[in-house]
């Protein structure tokens, strides 16, 4: 049987610092440089939800991708979306959030709550500009 | 010898419903709500045809896009652009459109055509916010 | 005071077929190409709603956003999303349902809803590669 | 002679909170909802910053797009950029950052500092769905 | 009767030299920075003509797009796609080709070849960071 | 630990000519038609680069982008942008610039300087209708 991989876009717009508290802050300034910005800055996220899986032969979908908009909504998007990475949300509460750790706590969140359907990537685009990748390995 | 992999997008645009006509009305309408009406509706599809495979010496190709361009187009492009999937695609007949099983037919459509080329990848875009890939596994 | 536009996006997907019925078939086939397709063809659809005026000096809004988009979608996206313009929206009732006549129609419907505000202007995008625009005038 | 118009955009990433403080957090929670979070969230904006005039006979330019991207970065996005609207731009102290006094505050730095070229429209991109527009009037 | 705007995109790639050869070699690089390159360097453009009336009654368009398309290939798009607009096109000989002048000498060509049709607005994009505009004022 | 593949896109426009100067001019017209242009196109290409890693537990960096952007620019896009592929580029000297051959001789450049980071793969945009993959195998 064909296995196909489907995509969902999901996006959001939230704050952060990318900031270690166990650094001092000049080390925090030369590592992240305007990143680090006490007052904060932020961005409009993209977030690509990807689940591979055999088309199921009475509907035709790997999974109804409504589904992974709820799931991904009620999970994760909900609560990142027009509120502060450091500050607001629980699950990254003491993580550093560059997208590196953004993305690797969304994962983390998500396959779980997509079971039995397979999540088998992550994109994350913090700006048109650069973006991350996680596969779960 | 380096493995490249080259990829040529077209569009077209089509209507279908999805719908399994095995099942009630009620069910189809509960399993694809409104993508389910029977008037059908439509997209604008943006398809991503991809080669993989040696530069040719000579060349400097793994393949003259021009020529994936020409084959996708003969062999599918031309056979669902302003069609209606569920009516005017006889490689469909009988079958769901969902965009698994779009991606799936393509590529038993383009994966001979281009021999001796290997396709190695198709996505297919149905809206900006969902896409379907398939690597003919 | 200063007088700024705000401009709100909505995407949808519709069917349609580019006919004039008081036409014979082969003069349709003529005017309008594959775009007269009997079994129907479609888009997605993006529409982009825009409002001038004074910011108000108490939310610093022209209008909410917000509520440009309650608007648009109660009044024309909830009735031509994933519907047929031919067969499934009254207010295009015996309309050819061409980008220009979409828009005039969506003006119609929009211009008197977002009262007191003041539309100013409506872009649909029918693909990437054309779109319309519409001032009331 | 000819009029053209020519248009550079610029990108910048911000945080903000959309917040009146002459009303009650009530009133600011009706009226603002999420855009409120008293913990900021952000976006990342695109600036476009257009100027018209005569092309020049010896030049061929209208103004050179390097110089407008330069005076708009000293003048407007590098006193923004990773920067949070509230608190760290002086020329928006006591001004709610909705996008429509963003553009306002943007025009009166821009306008000046483009002179003898004349400023003829900006346009800001707060999300991929929604932009304000201003023109000097 | 409405006035409708409506645009047909068309793209070409092209090599060129910003360069005034009445000026010194060192006043062109002064003035043109590594835009004059003697060696060139090239650009996909993105070109929208836009055409304004009233819908036809019989078909309900301003204009058949495809003719738009049709004439502007035929007109401009034909003449300087995988071309050099220093070398290879003749309506632009002895012209420095700047985005402006580009952009006028397109309209000379198409404002008289969609009549009667009224061409109301050029729009050429050099980089996704610039374009420039065109009334035929 | 978790590997994550993080991207970094850069732009330049470069002017090139599909050739192989060992075939006659018959024969590069039939292989490459318009590309063969003897008076040059160009083009504004789009470059991902991505590397794979563990992110740093002390920065939450794969690698830090910035620097990412600083090598890529320092070794291949400011040898590049506004460049000849043909003429101005002493690492493609003696070689057909198609997409495929420009992808193989950045990866060249660009992995060595890259570590001891892991350049993963590298994507490029040559219009936004192609684009070629390479991870180096």
């Amino acid at each position: 049987m064909p296995l196909v991989t489907v995509t969902r876009l999901l996006r959001f717009s939230a704050a952060h610092r990318v900031h270690n508290p166990a650094l001092s802050d000049e080390e925090n300034t030369r590592l992240f440089g305007k990143c680090n910005n006490p007052n904060w800055h932020g961005h409009n996220y993209s977030l690509e939800v990807s689940v591979t899986g055999e088309p199921d032969p009475v509907t035709g979908y790997v999974i109804d991708l409504g589904l992974v908009k709820r799931i991904a909504e009620r999970e994760y998007v909900d609560l990142v979306d027009h509120k502060n990475f450091n500050l607001d949300v629980p699950f990254m509460a003491g993580t550093n959030p560059t997208s590196e750790n953004i993305i690797i706590a969304c994962w983390r969140r998500l396959e779980p709550a997509l079971k039995p359907a397979r999540l088998s990537r992550l994109r994350l685009w913090e700006t048109e500009n650069h973006y991350v990748e996680y596969e779960g390995r």
